[in-house]
């Protein structure tokens, strides 16, 4: 190959799919000099940028004009080789008139992988069948700071969760023959105070330990085929120019075999952003230094400026033969280069395609199937903060439905669902998808109650001349629904998001005096919150009758709230993030030194209002029969203990069993606590199950003052509980021996087994 | 000497003197069990904390106090050592009656080391005529999250003005022969979310380049004997028991000979608050290990636990005397341990100490001659932010002084000076010296001018009721003066001071509402601060008629203000922080890399309401005749250019020349500028000076990828300006030749020197 055609294998092209089935057309939007395909293609092209998720298009033109492309490109270069199509897919596949999940950070609240990864691999089938090949999901930042706008699209604040639970997404992603992504490496969500893309203050210890901790578990155990570099700068190193992060750790250490991808515009901004590289050449050449293989989303640095660099001499063409030969072996990996490789996807397969308009409709991204996945996921993922014993309502004759995101339909979506990323844009074209509203859905629910409805207030405005509206309907109701939260949108068109960052965790607008004002009027308030990131809710905490808190739970989101108060859905969500109680103590979470919670010392107390893994259900359980094996162990080999969890109320139920570690002594400072294990158990009415659990030391692991990772002997404290602030059961053991090394072979996961328990 | 005597050298014991003058008594205060005296005595004693800071004592009775027990000390141990006595001087000598100057953050204002030296002359000298040896100042600590209540003590958020400043500090202070201590060493700033002693997330870059700068300038250029370690672990490690930066970085590389001492309990958090020792003689061995070389302000470590832990052999003995050596050496430099060392400090010289009452009053810690110091550090360090042409004020006939710090004398004070440390606790004693409220300021600054008064509001009430009253003052006057600002406080007394941080920027209590209310009424509002942080300003920001912003400027601070206001002081100070302009940005300092201060990809807005270095006065500068005599220059060289500064007004006045750098490309993220010199220029009516400056590129360098500080070669920015916002001069320059690496001898300041220049 020559240079040139190397090189063309390393980028992408924004394309937006024609909905006319035609060929995919380079995409303008925050482009200044689309590139001119036709000139281009003789070449090759590595990638085709978001060809469904650019514009709304049928999917099965978009399917048609993706086809027609891939024709083109492979009839234009002399090695007949494809372009790899990739697509977002941060909650269900970008395109339009796809099923819109809830976003990642539901998944964290459902604490089920094995859900996620149902759902995962439904989305992967639903892409692969229309001809993208990599999706740019999932997100494995994890929340440092919930003033951050892409919060929603994190999984949570704990590594060990946000780490399993991603694994899960990959692995049904890529069961799909899906590549996945493993986004955002790495430290994105620690930008400082919370703004986007700004700098990362940061030491080793706490990202080791913290930040790369779940993209190493996704490493070993998901298949992910793909890493996409952080925005970020860490302590002065920008990820897409940090070679011992992109290829020391990831490659050599970690032992990935996929490519690195670039997040948008990112190698450019090592020029424009970051004041790395004096010329687009060198930051191409500092990007492909430093790992990253493929530019995204168009050629901004790879084309002309790195063929000048190597000209130079600046850049050896060596780190392009590199990646070039990762991106090659991945495209013959997906069977890309193979003779009778036949660009015609499963979605039309069969199909005549000489005539487009008669393919409009025939592909269906949300039947039904998608759609009971997607309520699942959703009704696992709420989570029932607070309830004095209102829910599940008895049939109420009036409820008064109050609030911003009471009858909005998208008010159930994050920022990355197709309605809100690209629909917005287009206000001529139908949303695609059903989006049930919360009125609709309490409307299906209660069938026979009346519901007045009223918004209040809007979400961010600072207009309170509806509250005596809403302060009239809740005279005359038995119960005060009140739905508040977030819109989602991008850069500042929305309260979460990308680029929609918060000053602090005060709710938007008027919505908390919204709430003290319906407290006023005595008539009982339920709080619903679908929102992106967790909200201080004020005296809410301790005057509302229940809070239901969602977190953007896609199109069955709302009938999941309605189950979950008519009691149709017993809740099984815990909080992935924790619930502040104070709107200015970001960044702050569950995962803190001593000093990170205590309030002595400080005339700023960060007690959470509800900790991370809280979430109540309409059943009790009881915790029992503790019996541990050996309160002492090697620190080469673990604890193992069994105990009966048993559901004590009157109708089944889901426990979520979460195992922490506290290490009182260790030779650097550590979290209080942090989350080690966790499962899920459904039990019916009366039933217990009996859960062996074998914790290997390993786990209690961290890295130490030299900088590797290390077992200390000496006690350690395991805690179960229902909530990392509800603990059950606590086993004081002893490690014993020496200091023990670890190496990225260790145990990452305590062995769990459960079995039905005897009655009593 | 015995172990115990070894060890009974390395610990404090916090005494209170006896206001009868009797021997100092072991205080009580947060010690669940003060030690015995009568059983340590013999051992010997290596330090007394506090014989002045702790109760309202008259200072010569105190004075006597300390001469008793240096004499009782003395006869009790064999070997004679008297103890080493140490007090507080955060912004003046921590005595009762004794003057209580400026706070550090009003030092940073005024941009002008060698006024701050003569400063601590005097304080030094103060301190040593009473028979302390050692002051626990300054604090260099780099404002990260001004959020943080301990900001007042600091110098501002600027490493440069910050070590500098310190310097000037450490250098008066040293020349009356007291140790000075420079703490907190190090991080303590950038605690988390400002929280006070809260986690500190940094990377070692970030470290070294912004927070250990000060120390090492500090270190190498003023001769301060003491180190006192932060409290705070950053990234894990706590201070005390970091052996990398108390020995090898601050002994092993930058040749420090002095000792380290332990901030209160702060040995003993290494097990209560860390997690780091399992018992308390496991926390004195790390801190020794470490390099901290006394316990302060008690024994709570390094007595019985430490003896148990070298019997037990968990601590070897040598590390006691390694820190006994530097403790006896510093004693020994003291003269303490000379054969005719007097005890009689020099105020009580020649007195007659047998009759204790006639003492009294006899000891004057607060003369004309330090009330005069006091007033030229306050006026050279209000800042003047706007000015729409009402300042200086003509002669006013009605002034409506409204607002929560208008008419209270500890208004001026930080937390640190003793009338609110230790007089707030003692309600029955009189302050001790004159503190002069600004409205006793105005009538004296104001003659024939009636000042109707009210507070309007408390600090931080949340009580509007006062509004109506001053409304109807501002309609009856030509102007209001709005005085707004902190209640400096301790662990939540206050809304500034240590443990009183504060969760976002917003002006404390209804103050905002209060400053709104009284832009409504037409009449022109001044707003003046006596503050410990800056706040936001909202709309006082735009429609206002004048901000003058003091940072508790100390027993003349309210004379200083009022002389602005009338223009008898041409106010010449400059922010050492910046002004921010939205209450919710922090963390978010001048000291931001390009993505830190950019606003374009994030809801949230950083740019500061007014920047670092900004500062108005009532006469114009011009700058010209910029002179490059070499663009180019080699790495180890530098870059040679002369200005000239001109008073092109018609009246005297300051400005303060600041030289900031901005490096374009760097092979790590850098901040847009930051600053590397200064200078004050005293220029009357039309005069002139002509500045030659050298630049050595060492002032460009920074810690690089391998942790090792570089200059690199290529193009750099100079840029000469009035504030970092109002850049006058800019010169850009290329560096050639090799990447050179500096060790700790390179060059830290530019060389400035000043001749008058022609008139024109």
């Amino acid at each position: 190959m020559t240079l040139r055609e190397k090189v063309a294998q390393l980028f992408g092209v924004w394309v937006g799919a024609s909905d006319e089935g035609g060929e995919v057309a380079p995409y303008q939007h925050e482009m200044e000099e689309p590139p001119a395909l036709e000139s281009l293609l003789p070449q090759g092209l590595g990638q085709l940028t978001r060809p469904f998720g650019t514009d709304p298009v049928d999917p099965a033109l978009g399917a048609l004009s993706l086809l027609r492309s891939q024709r083109r490109i492979i009839e234009a270069n002399r090695f007949g080789i494809p372009a790899l199509a990739h697509e977002e897919c941060l909650a269900g596949f970008a395109a339009w008139g796809a099923t819109a999940y809830p976003v990642p950070l539901s998944w964290g609240a459902t604490f089920d992988p094995a859900l996620i990864r149902e759902m995962a691999a439904g989305i992967g089938r639903d892409m692969r069948a229309v001809g993208v090949h990599q999706g740019l999901a999932p997100v494995l930042d994890v929340v440092r700071d919930a003033r951050w706008g892409r919060v929603e699209e994190t999984i949570g604040e704990d590594p060990y969760l946000v780490g399993t639970v991603a694994t899960g997404y990959i692995q049904g992603l890529e069961s799909a023959g899906i590549v996945a992504t493993l986004k955002h490496f790495a430290g994105y969500s620690a930008s400082r105070a919370g703004r986007n893309l700004a700098p990362v203050g940061m030491g080793a210890r706490e990202r080791a330990d913290v930040i790369l901790a779940p993209f190493e578990m996704a490493v070993r155990e998901s298949g992910a085929r793909s890493v996409m570099h952080a925005y970020t700068d860490t302590d002065g190193v920008p990820s897409a120019a940090d070679e011992r992060l992109l290829t020391g750790l990831l490659r050599d250490t970690w032992g990935f075999e996929g490519t690195v991808v670039a997040d948008y515009f990112g190698i450019a901004f090592l020029k424009t952003l970051h004041g790395l590289a004096g010329s687009l050449g060198e930051a191409a050449g500092l990007a492909l230094a430093a790992g990253v293989d493929v530019e995204l989303p168009t050629v901004k640095t790879f084309g002309e400026p790195l063929l000048k660099a190597i000209a130079d001499g600046v850049v050896p063409e060596a780190v392009v033969d590199r990646a070039l030969h990762r991106v090659l072996t991945q495209k013959a990996q997906l069977g890309l280069l193979d003779p009778d490789w036949d660009p015609v996807p499963a979605a039309l397969a069969g199909a005549d395609l000489t005539d487009p308009q008669e393919l409009r409709g025939t592909v269906d991204l949300d039947p039904a199937g998608n759609r009971a996945m997607a309520r699942r996921v959703a009704e696992e993922s709420i989570v029932l903060l607070r309830n004095d014993g209102i829910l599940p309502l008895a049939r109420p004759a009036r409820i008064a439905l109050i609030g911003p995101t009471a009858d909005t339909p998208t008010a159930v979506l994050g920022c990355y669902a197709f309605p809100v990323h690209v629909g917005s844009r287009h206000p001529e074209s139908p949303v695609g998808i059903a989006l049930p509203t919360l009125r609709e859905a309490l409307a299906a629910e209660f069938p026979g109650c009346t519901i007045d409805t009223a918004a209040g207030a809007s979400v961010d405005g600072q207009d309170t001349g509806g509250f005596a509206e809403a302060v009239r309907l809740a005279a005359d109701a038995d119960v005060v629904v009140l739905a508040l939260g977030d819109r989602a949108g991008l850069f500042g068109r929305g309260t979460s998001g990308e680029g929609c960052d918060a000053e602090s965790l005060a709710l938007p607008g008027v919505q908390q005096q919204l709430l003290d004002t319906l407290l006023d009027t005595g008539t009982p308030v339920i709080v619903t919150l679908l929102a992106g990131r967790p909200y201080v809710l004020g005296r809410g905490v301790a005057e509302s009758a229940a809070v239901v808190q969602a977190f953007f739970p896609g199109e069955e989101g709302a009938s999941a709230v309605a189950g979950v108060l008519s009691g149709r859905v017993n809740p099984s969500g815990r909080l992935p993030v924790s619930v502040p109680r104070r709107p200015g103590v970001q960044p702050s979470t569950y995962l803190a030194a001593r000093l990170g919670q205590v309030s002595e010392v400080s005339s700023i107390d960060p007690t959470p209002a509800f900790g991370f893994g809280h979430g109540l259900t309409y059943t009790t359980f009881h915790w029992t029969e503790l019996d541990v094996e050996n309160l002492t162990a090697d620190t080469a080999d673990g604890i193992r203990l069994a105990f009966t969890v048993r559901n004590t109320g009157k109708r089944e139920g889901t426990e979520v069993v979460q195992l922490y570690v506290h290490d009182p002594v260790a030779s650097v400072v550590q979290p209080v606590q942090r989350l080690i294990g966790y499962r899920r158990l459904h039990l019916a009415a009366g039933e217990a199950a009996r859960v062996r659990l074998s914790v290997p030391a390993d786990l209690v692991s961290f890295t130490g003052l030299d900088g590797r990772r290390i077992v200390e002997p000496g006690e350690i404290e395991l805690r179960l509980g229902a909530s990392s602030t509800d603990l059950r059961l606590t086993v004081i053991g002893t490690l014993t021996g020496a200091v023990r090394t670890l190496d990225h072979t260790r145990r990452l996961h305590a062995s769990w087994t459960t079995a039905a328990a005897a009655a009593r």
